[in-house]
């Protein structure tokens, strides 16, 4: 049995050798390439391929590994809407995914920035960079004096919970759907109004669904304390850039933490020498105010996340071939 | 009943002010000033003076105060040793001080250091400035994966563990006195060595003694982990600079997060307009690193701990001067 794999990074090599060792009767290559019609016939010989790119799967591409005879698609991450699913079912490929890879990288990333924000480390940093030693007037605030509104209860959500709980702040919760656990707990509050018109401090983990694109807007923003702290590790399109200047400008907002940006497409994943060069001027005035913190989408991006999207991707792809269904199955003909 | 209070910072004013509203019946008057025998005349008519300086107490402002008729000392912080206890028995002073105000402020310092260093924040927050936005290879660990070797289970330890627990990290403790909670938890090895063996990062929350001075040296980085973390949040002087440094050049220490460091007072609470114009080469080599991140002794500092240094420093002087006996007693004749 073979599998090949598109796309590997430098950082999942190790990943990789690991998972060999733990079965040796698989056959493992790769490439740091994407899957393109050129790239396709790499594949040949493999029963399988684990793939990771965020542009489309291109019906060539898929056409070719069909003809390579390779039935069997494991992706690396959770989203699999670069895939025509048309074209999945006409070569009848299964698909598999890996939904969850670390809730904690990015709860603990969330977390962090709020600690971040709360005790002016951006600010304490910059006088350490001028050689500034003293500590006032940069006094910071507590975890455990916030009430900190968690909207999405759901992987990432919970764990936020807990370690925001570990810190002793009060924690409120929101969510269409209640998580048990979280219900017990008495956390929830009935709408977004009361957990805006309640938390100092509110962190967004729900997914990007038709209902809640820009829920964050300048009428949400109203509604919330004056002195808020805004932090953004779920996905850009939840928070409007406009509303959330406006905010800042005001001083509603007293900072935001944001590893997602609505356009973030527009400079993410690339090097501009220097924050003057974005060519995104609603990023650029994010950028350069020292009460935001913006990590370039990099909360999930920790060595366990990386060993589970291998893991779990591989193993998928191992049952598959296999004949059998994985837990991660997201399409198959039948 | 009036009380008169030296070394007032404008971050203090605020908490003085609620106090003043909660204490009517007293008189407050305060200046930025500390206590030296010029200023000590500032206090006449008062009754008990609050006080914070880090300077020794002159035995000339002391006695201008028992002149004046003043017999009652609050200070600010924990630490009384720049008192000249012969003083204050011959003068018939009592003394209190605020032996606990914020243990959270520190430890959350502490726990923040920790993250930072584990996902590597100051390198990414150094792509960011050259606008560099991509994540690899910057890439981080997380709490939940590390042994965290927590040494001293005083109010700040065991508030430290909380957090780190929070986290899902696997805590250890040591310390020669045992908290019953912690003993319960099962989280106490016997030996410094044991926990030196086993944790990937270790924090100090122990008081400085005679017998602990510089416990962090060659020989106690030797048997420690390969790639240890390194957390002093407590005294400077319990970690030898030049061992540190030995153990960041060998990279047997992957990082260090210092809020204290051993001849701080050489540098700590002055501007000195870059790195590059630190006078103490030592110091400047460890703040030159990007895997080490030094912070100027503010871990103590939020506004909740202001709070309660104000507010528990002058309840203690109102106690003294109604002839009570506070908590917070240091130093009393009979």
């Amino acid at each position: 049995m073979k599998i090949f794999a598109y796309g590997i990074r430098e950082d999942e090599k190790s990943s990789i050798e690991n998972w060999k060792s733990a079965n040796p009767d698989v056959e493992v290559d790769y490439t740091d390439q994407t899957l393109t019609p050129e790239t396709a016939t790499l594949a040949k010989g493999a029963s399988g391929i684990v793939t990771l790119q965020t542009t489309p799967y291109e019906r060539e591409s898929l056409k070719i590994l069909k003809d390579e005879g390779i039935s069997n698609i494991s992706i690396r991450n959770v989203g699999y809407d670069n895939f025509n699913f048309d074209d999945l079912k006409e070569f009848n490929f299964k698909l598999s995914n890996v939904p969850v890879y670390s809730p904690n990288a990015i709860a603990e990333h969330a977390v962090l920035l709020i600690g971040r924000l709360l005790r002016r480390i951006p600010e304490v940093d910059t006088k350490f960079d001028n050689g500034d030693f003293t500590w006032a007037p940069t006094i910071g605030k507590e975890y455990r004096e916030q009430t900190v509104g968690v909207i999405g209860t759901g992987h990432i959500g919970r764990v936020a919970i807990q370690m925001l709980q570990g810190f002793g702040a009060k924690v409120i919760a929101y969510d269409v759907y209640h998580n048990e656990a979280i219900e017990k707990q008495g956390l929830y509050v009935d709408t977004l109004e009361e957990l805006y018109q309640q938390a100092d401090v509110i962190t967004l983990h729900v997914p990007l669904t038709s209902d809640n694109a820009y829920m964050i807007d300048e009428k949400a923003i109203e509604q919330m304390k004056d002195g808020v702290y805004l932090i953004n590790c779920a996905r850009g399109e939840l928070i409007s850039n406009d509303a959330l200047i406006k905010g800042l400008d005001s001083g509603k907002i007293a900072g935001a933490g944001l590893d997602v940006l609505d356009h973030e497409n527009n400079v993410f994943g690339k090097k501009w020498g220097s924050i003057n060069n974005l060519p995104d001027p609603t990023i650029k005035n994010l950028a350069e105010r020292q009460n935001v913190i913006i990590t370039p989408h990099n909360a999930f991006y920790t060595e366990t996340a990386i060993w589970n999207m291998i893991e779990v991707s591989f193993d998928s792809n191992k049952d598959l071939i296999e004949g059998k269904i994985p837990d991660t199955l997201v399409y198959s003909k039948k």
